[in-house]
């Protein structure tokens, strides 16, 4: 997959310190496909620099042999359920950042309810609808799994149509 | 300053998006001394993940100077009063343990009641009563500033002191 000048392929990632799914979309044959999915996963034994760093080389990674035109992350929100939870989320997201800052890759960050609302038309959608319109939106065989996955991709597909891409 | 194997070095660090506040101690002349401090700042109108290299190039460029031994950081707690502050807090905090990690320069967690009790005696001691120990643990000719360079040593101190460092 040899990257092109202007590849209009989107990375969606939903960063967490366990899991950080990520989704790549862009021009398939002919349509919008899905070209790579996957999840980095970090385990709870080791210490936080160490799940960082391996966070950190694996979107480094992913950065170099997929070549994205452009990163969409979700915006931060003000109330997370899981304070704790959302700390250490926002150290994969820190070190998220910096990789595609490094790799000159720029970053759109969507606030949650404007993803729902592209994806599935309403902003208060449920994790399940947003799921099932991914898997119509994308033409997938299955349900998008895990769900980081599915965010993901639901981010991908937004900030996809946010750059005027053709969507079908 | 050359590196010395096992340097005893101490660099405490107050993680902040603005402010990022650190401070080195280590053996001076016969005597604990503080052997550097300063804070790496970022202005407000650059995007995230700018401020997040500057951090973490600035960080990563302390450890390469200073080389100590030790980098100190606050645990995480749950409640913090400003939700979306911490979380930027977090991820400035992310990408200073990636440039320890990279380093290979350990990073020591401590509760912040701890370093109030190991530099004033009292748990739940005040910014100022906190100041004024650090001033006068590290004999320093007025009081330790800003804050977050005063945090930062008080974190150095307490770091030092669970390491076995003379302290006097």
């Amino acid at each position: 997959m040899p990257a092109e000048p202007r590849s209009r392929r989107v990375l969606g990632i939903d960063p967490g310190l366990s899991d950080t799914g990520y989704g790549l979309i862009g021009p398939g044959d002919g349509a919008l496909a899905v070209l790579a999915t996957g999840v980095i996963s970090t385990l709870r034994d080791l210490r936080l620099e160490d799940r960082i760093q391996l966070i950190y080389t694996g979107v480094d990674e992913l950065l170099a042999a997929l070549s994205p035109e452009l990163v969409v992350l979700e915006d931060l929100y003000a109330e997370y359920r899981f304070p704790r939870t959302a700390l250490l989320m926002a150290h994969a997201r820190g070190v998220i950042c910096l990789a595609a800052r490094q790799r000159h890759v720029d970053i759109l960050a969507l606030a949650p309810g404007e993803v729902k609302r592209a994806v599935t038309g309403n902003g208060r959608a449920s994790k399940e609808q947003v799921q099932h319109s991914v898997q119509r939106l994308l033409a997938l065989g299955g349900l998008p799994r895990p769900s980081h996955v599915a965010d993901a991709l639901a981010l991908a597909f937004t900030g996809y149509s946010r750059m005027g891409g053709r969507l079908t």
